[in-house]
C-alpha cells in the first residue's frame, strides 16, 4: 500500500469549516487505498497568540520554555483534526512529535531533525489508521520538547516522508502551487507546473513563503516526491523534481524577503583575519550571515557590511559590541531593507540576465545597496519601501 | 532540604497578573531554602474553551483525542508560569506529565495514577531548579497521553508529594481554606482550621469543590501533610490531618452537588438478582452509582432508582435500554436534582442529627426525594432549585 504524507498549514486548519475541508481531502486519499500520514501545523493565529501571551510576561523567555508553549499549538490542532475525522467514521490517531519519534538536536527554537523512529507511525498504519502527526516539533535526547522554527511543519512532513519512504509528499497551502512571483504583489504572476529542487531551494531561501528551505534540502537529499497543492481548489499544483524538463523559461521566479537587516561595522583595521574573526564570532552565536560586502574605508581601515535575519539583528549587534575586537567600533543596524531575487537554473550560462535585472531597477528608480549572485540566483538589497515595486518591475522585464 | 509541593488551580493562573502573584508565592518559598515542585492547572477557562472547540466538530469525540486536546492546556500554563519565574531571575523548568514520569492507567478521561517515576524531577531539583509539573495529565503504558478527569491536578499534586516524600503539599485556591459551607451561598459559613482526611473525603465526594476526592484518598493512604491555602490572601488555611483534635463541633460542613442525575427503572420483575444485574451492567460501563433506592411497584414488580453523575446519565440510560433485561422497561432520567449533605466524624453516635437535618428541610418547605447515610455523612436528594436554600437552612439549624 502506498504511503502518502499530506501536510496542512495553519491557515488550512484555522477553524471548524477548514478542518472539515481538510478531513475531506484526507479521507478521499484514504478511500483510494493509500496509507495516510498527515502533518499539521497550529491553527491560524495560535502561534502568534501564544507568543503574545509569553511577551506579556517575559520579553526574553528561554527558548526551551518557548518550545513547550508553542508545541501545544499543534497538539490542539491535531486533536481537533482527529476528532473531525472520527466524526466521519474513519479510524484515526494523533501523535505529538515525541510520540511520532521525531528526534531532534537540542537547539531549542530551531532544532534540526536527527532521525525519525518510525515504529509507532508504522504500527498505527498497520492498524489501517489515518495517522496525524504534530508538525514543527520533536524531542531532544534529554527528553525536552523542541521546535524546528517557523515553517518547520514542512520540514517535519518531508522528513517523515523520507523516513517512511513515502510514495508522495503533498504540501497543502492556501495558494495552488509555486508562482513566478507573489500573486498578491504581481498580478500577472503565473503558476509553475514543475520546479527543480535547486530552484525551489533558492526561492525558499530567498523568501518565497511556499516551502521552508530546510524541507526542500531534505527532499533533495532523499529524493522525496514532493508537490505543492491547494487545500481550497482542485487545481493542479507544482511538482518539485530532480531536474525540470527542457524549459522555455530561464527565470523561474522573483521573490522578496523583508525580514532581514543590514549591519555595518565601520572602520575596522585593514589587516588579515578581521573578516574571519567577525564571522566566526557570529557563527558561534548561531547567527546566519547572508550577503557580505567589504569596502575600503579611510586611512587603512575597512568597512564590513552584511545581512542577517531581522530577528537576529539586535542580538548580532550586541554580540559584536561586546567583543574585545570591535568594542570601540561604530556598528550600524538598518532594518528598513529588503532582498529581491531572481531564480532560475542555468542562469550563469546566459549573459545579460543580471544586467536586465539591474536595468529594470534603474528604470523604476530603485537604488541597489548590495548585490549577491550564485549559479542560479541574483539577489539585490534595496530599501524596504521599494520591494514590491522592484518585484513588479523585474517580473515585467523578464516577461514571466 | 525540605521538598514542598505547591498546587495552583486554573483561577490562580488565569492571566498575567495572577501568574505574577503565583510566581511570588513560589519564589518566596524557594528563598527560604526549600526544594519546590509546583503543580499547575490549565489557565482559567482554557479547558472549557477547548471542550467547546471539540464539540463544534464532534459531539462525541474519542476520549483518547480529548486527552490529547485538553492536556495542551496545562502545557501552556506551565510554560507561561516558568517564563514568569525566569523573568524574576530564578532557575526553573517545566515538565509535562510524561516528562515528569506520571504513569497512569489507560482509562482516558479519568485515568488513575499508577506510579510516579521521580527521576527527572529529582534531577532538576538537584540542579536547584524550581520544577513546574503539568497537573491533570500523565502517560499510559502505550505512550498515550491521559488525563485524570476534572480536578485531577489536586490528585497530581498529592501523588507527586507522596512519591517525593515531600514535607508539605499545599493546595492553593481562591478560597482560603475549607468552610462549613460554600461561602457564596451561606454568608455566615466559617473556615475550619483542621479537618480529618475522612471528613475531607466525604466533603470532597459530596461536591465541596475545594479538593478532588481521589487526592484526599491518596493523601490519607500515604499520610501526606496536606493543607488548603489561599493564593490571594496571607490568611491561615485549613490543615487536613489524620485525626482532628477534640472538637466542639460535630458537623463539619454542609455541601451541595448539582452535577448529578436520578435514573428510575420502572416495573422490573421482583425476582432475586435484578439489582445485581443492573449495577453489574453499569459497573462494566464504568458508571459510578451513588444513592440507590428500591421500592415496591405494582403487581409483583419493583422500581429501582439511583443517582449517577449528570455527565454519565444519558450514557447510563442508553446502556440500560440496550440490555436484554430492560429493553421494554420505562427508564426515567431527571437531571433537575441536587444532593445536599452534612459531614462530621462521630455523627452516628449522636442521635437526632438526621432528624434535625430533615426538620430544617421541612421548615424550609423542601421535599426530600432520597436519603443516604454513612458513618460520617447524611445526604438527601432534592430538587435542584431548592439546593441553595437547603444548604442555608441546614447551616442555620446546626448553628455552624
Amino acid at each position: 500500500m502506498a504511503i502518502i504524507v499530506q501536510k496542512f498549514g495553519g491557515s488550512s486548519v484555522k477553524d471548524a469549516d477548514h478542518l472539515r475541508n481538510v478531513a475531506g481531502i484526507i479521507t478521499e486519499a484514504y478511500d483510494k487505498g493509500n496509507s495516510i500520514v498527515v502533518v499539521v501545523s497550529a491553527q491560524g493565529d495560535t502561534t502568534d497568540d501564544l507568543i503574545e501571551k509569553a511577551a506579556e510576561l517575559n520579553e526574553r523567555p528561554s527558548k526551551r520554555e518557548m518550545d513547550v508553549l508553542l508545541s501545544a499549538g499543534e497538539q490542539i490542532s491535531m486533536a481537533l483534526l482527529a476528532m473531525t475525522i472520527e466524526k466521519m467514521g474513519y479510524p484515526v490517531i494523533s501523535l505529538t512529535g515525541w510520540q511520532a519519534g521525531v528526534k531532534t538536536t537540542s537547539k531549542h527554537g530551531s532544532a534540526g531533525i536527527k532521525n525519525i523512529d518510525t515504529e509507532r507511525i508504522l504500527e498505527e498504519l498497520d492498524k489501517h489508521k489515518i495517522v496525524i502527526v504534530a508538525g514543527f516539533q520533536g524531542i531532544s535526547k534529554y527528553d525536552n520538547i523542541t521546535t524546528l522554527g517557523r515553517g518547520g511543519s514542512d520540514t517535519s512532513a518531508v522528513a517523515i516522508a523520507a523516513a517512511l519512504k513515502a510514495e508522495l509528499c503533498q504540501i497543502y497551502t492556501d495558494v495552488d502551487g509555486v508562482y513566478t512571483a507573489d500573486p498578491r504583489i504581481v498580478k500577472n504572476a503565473h503558476k509553475l507546473d514543475e520546479i527543480s529542487f535547486d530552484e525551489m531551494l533558492e526561492l525558499a531561501t530567498l523568501g518565497a513563503q511556499v516551502l521552508q528551505n530546510r524541507s526542500v534540502e531534505i527532499a533533495k537529499k532523499y529524493n522525496v516526491n514532493l508537490e505543492v497543492v491547494s487545500s481550497l481548489t482542485k487545481a493542479k499544483g507544482t511538482k518539485v523534481v530532480e531536474v525540470t524538463k527542457m524549459e522555455k523559461m530561464l527565470i523561474k521566479g522573483v521573490t522578496k524577503d523583508t525580514s532581514i537587516a543590514r549591519i555595518s561595522v565601520v572602520g575596522v583595521a585593514d589587516v588579515p583575519g578581521i573578516a574571519f574573526r567577525i564571522f566566526d564570532l557570529l557563527g558561534r552565536k548561531d547567527i546566519n550571515v547572508d550577503i557580505i560586502l567589504q569596502s575600503i574605508g579611510r586611512e587603512g581601515t575597512k568597512d564590513m557590511t552584511f545581512t542577517v535575519s531581522a530577528a537576529d539583528a539586535d542580538y548580532a549587534a550586541e554580540a559584536l559590541h561586546e567583543s574585545e575586537l570591535l568594542k570601540d567600533k561604530k556598528i550600524l543596524v538598518d532594518k528598513d531593507v529588503a532582498k529581491v531575487s531572481i531564480v532560475g537554473a542555468g542562469m550563469e550560462t546566459h549573459a545579460g540576465v543580471a544586467s536586465r535585472m539591474f536595468e529594470a531597477l534603474y528604470d523604476a528608480g530603485i537604488n541597489i545597496q548590495m548585490i549577491s549572485t550564485s549559479e542560479i540566483k541574483i539577489s539585490v538589497l534595496i530599501a524596504k519601501n521599494d520591494a514590491d515595486r522592484a518585484v513588479i518591475a523585474i517580473h515585467d522585464k523578464f516577461e514571466l
